[in-house]
């Protein structure tokens, strides 16, 4: 029999413990305090979002060095104090700027949690609870999309996870490039519309395929890839010999937050045999809404959907699901049996390093799984639908005003549109006129970013800059909506 | 003139707040006792490392459950309480399973930090202090490789980064790859040694060249891939028409911690216009010791070199750089100058989302920056010495001992070796001792597992199952390494 384990000769603590313990336990408590009172200062609608400062005034006053010696716990508290007083405050309700905003506490304790565990997320054995979150969170999250099992990972970010799509689309077409390489005689083929997320062609890029593969069908009035357009595509590209292999849809665009038609683009792909991805990055948490979930109709007929619940859902960067309702293609794609970490032991059927394309990889799940826990689906569902009808609100509003043209319907949470200067509202629109709409509406948006009160972006559209302002804040109002307009007016009454 | 930017007709504060704050700052300050309490008992070798439970046993313990109405931030702080206890004690001093172990104070502050801060690392407008903070780490540490300027990005892991490398090197020889896709004359080859991380081939695979692309290049008695050997499979592959295009060295490798001869690969390199990769997500941090940088030597001649500060240096998952010494390289592979997201402003020049393969990217600067200011250059070489000096120590140690037997001579702080039962120790080493050999180890390992006060891992080596310590925890001492052996001993009698 084996004797049991033996104690430890004598209580081993190093001498540094006893003199660094209060020091560190007052900084951890002041980052603590530092953290309540910068969360609830961001309710404070008065609060910059940014103090402004161009690189090389930023780079002098923050007066970044190295030291060869260490300065200790206490002057990388002062320096964290100073670096979140010149950061951009982007839980502010008036944070317009991309499309993630606000910051949830529960999520933000997950991540101070999961920080402190310092696991990865390779085997079972070295983060059993973190990988029972994250198979527990899959199958939640596959089962709103309507499977009733499938399999999943979470990536650092939409990107990874849009490239992991491609990959397993690549394997399932192409399954010999995963170990040769892909073939001349291949000439792969995949499509996403013309508004679809730069991640996708890229992937196409990183994947050995390249940008050019990726072809980009034409949109809708509002944004959503149109299916006769890709129908003729996928002809076109048969009858020139290139095998298409791929579909990406996008529910909720980078610019309008246009929701793909997946039941017809489904109808399409079951046609062609060809893989089904839905980027879902930014619309996935419609599904959480009984109302709105039908932008996403179909759904539960794709292959692969990426969904970031760092977005709409609050929690900080990054969180990215990347799901898959036919289980083990992702480790068909992804797996190479490394024999130093991977073993045959009896919870190896855990293990989800194999996965991926990553090793090591941060636990993203603990900080969604606790503040589902605090929020629950309705708490969800109440934030997604309130987004959706400030969105609706903030339409209305702008088309009362003459100083704003709406550029597209809004389909998402998102408003798209131009700000009119008075000095061209009566004019005739030539192309004199369009070039200084369009300087008028990025120095309006580089005015309001240098002021630091409210920051919002903008991209071309139809040839023409065109502002955007995503809805998505928990604490944003009709109220604020106004008051973002009038400041618009007033910062642009000159222009 | 401009008048001014309006004040906020009214101090517009949710309801929720006043009701939230309280709890919001108590679960916050809890959060920070939490922590410091459960670094603090990472000193105490008492502490199991693990309360061992197999998948099915810990999920019912869990009882892991996502609610329709929210349970609120109590209740999510209770929960990552009873998480945090039967998750792995990473930092204790006896977690000698990976290649990262130990906490850092200052690193896991700067991680809190950054989840505040909540920024994304795309743009300088959104991010402007992390920009400035990742540009500066590049430098320094591109200093430290011996490059008075360079480029480089921080990703989500060494995977990630030696994907980028591989994806720069494919870039510089087949430029065409990115917009048109590998073509059939390409025929790209790289080279790594066979102990190289599985990360590389993989690689390979996912940029389209294939894992057989992807040539293994054997070893010499320690684990450093031999240059007369890579010399002559690149003759090899030049003959039958194949384009090498790029070698992978590793400077720390997964099993022994071994160092690829730099100087002489980059000869070869140079010879046949090769890239030059160092993979030294594991070595890297020996730049800081004056005694042990030889190992590196010849750094200065690679093309491109990964980083993982997350592990000897003690920061959280995910800290990795990848740093290249001929700028435009990154954003030459990986650009598509998205406009929705990359403007033509005075700052522009500051933005770093088009260097990397992700959009969307986590703050991971922060955490290494307040360590590096915690501890200094110095601090930094005294912790990989004393790593060094332990190892060194710990091989000693091992060969007094009958019961263990030195698999590898160290060249980094790892030890590779067998336990050696009584049972086995006097009799004839044929086929069936092996055997017997092999099973005795993983018993063993799996033992201590399961008792849950010491982690290490295992792979096999030479066909043979191998107990590898990773011994680059700043606490650890030579005492603690007595009682690690004495431990083995202990459990592994009757095998």
């Amino acid at each position: 029999m084996l004797s049991g384990p033996r104690r430890h000769p004598r209580p081993l603590m190093a001498d540094s413990v006893l003199t660094t313990k209060p020091s560190i336990d007052s900084i951890l408590a002041r980052a603590a305090r530092l953290a309540s009172d910068y969360l609830s200062e961001n309710k404070n609608r008065d609060r910059l979002v940014v103090d402004w400062l161009p690189p090389g005034k930023l780079r002098e006053k923050l007066g970044l060095k190295l030291p060869k010696e260490g300065r200790g716990l206490e002057a990388a508290f002062t320096d964290a104090q100073s670096f979140l007083k010149r950061s951009v405050r982007t839980g502010h309700p008036y944070f317009l700027n991309q499309l993630y905003t606000g910051s949830d506490p529960a999520a933000l304790l997950g991540e101070w949690i999961a920080s402190l565990a310092n696991a990865s997320m390779y085997t079972y054995e070295v983060a059993p609870v973190f990988t029972l979150l994250e198979e527990e969170l899959v199958r939640k999250m596959g089962k709103m999309a309507g499977w009733e099992d499938c399999e999943g990972i979470f990536n650092p970010g939409g990107s990874i996870s849009n490239l992991m799509a491609v990959l397993a689309a690549r394997n399932a077409a192409f399954p010999h490039a995963k170990q040769r390489g892909l073939l001349a005689e291949d000439r792969p083929v995949l499509f996403c519309s013309e508004e679809a997320h730069y991640s996708v062609p890229r992937a196409a890029s990183v994947a050995g395929i390249g940008i050019d593969a990726a072809r980009k069908v034409p949109v809708d009035s509002i944004g959503r890839m149109r299916p006769d357009a890709l129908a003729s595509m996928i002809q076109k590209a048969l009858a020139d010999g290139f095998k298409p292999f791929m579909v990406s849809a996008t529910c909720g665009t980078t610019m309008p937050g246009a929701f793909d038609p997946l039941e017809e683009l489904a109808d399409l792909c079951e046609e062609h045999k060809l893989w089904l991805h839905a980027d879902a990055a930014f619309g996935g948490s419609v599904l959480f809404s009984k109302k709105h979930r039908n932008l996403m109709d179909g759904v539960e007929r794709t292959n692969s959907l990426s969904w970031n619940p760092h977005k709409t859902m609050g929690v900080p960067l990054s969180c990215s699901a990347l799901l898959l309702p036919e289980k083990g293609q992702l480790k068909a794609t992804n797996a190479l049996d490394a024999d130093y970490l991977f073993h045959d032991t009896a919870e190896a059927y855990c293990d989800r390093g194999d996965m991926t394309i990553q090793c090591g990889r941060r636990v993203d799940v603990l900080k969604l799984w606790l503040s589902w826990q605090s929020h629950g689906d309705e708490g969800y569902r109440r934030r997604v639908e309130r987004a959706f009808d400030l969105t609706a609100s903030g339409r209305d509003l702008l088309k009362l005003r003459d100083s704003f043209e709406l550029v597209r319907e809004p389909e998402g949470c998102t408003l798209l549109f131009r700000f009119l200067p008075p000095s061209l509202r009566e004019q005739e629109r030539d192309e004199a006129w369009n070039e200084k709409l369009e300087r008028a509406n990025i120095t309006l948006r580089e005015r309001l970013k240098h002021e630091g009160r409210i920051m919002l972006n903008y991209a071309s559209l139809d040839g023409l800059a065109t502002l955007r302002l995503v809805l998505t804040h928990p604490d944003l109002t009709v109220e604020d909506l106004r008051f973002i307009l009038d400041e618009m007016e007033r910062a642009g009454a000159n222009l």
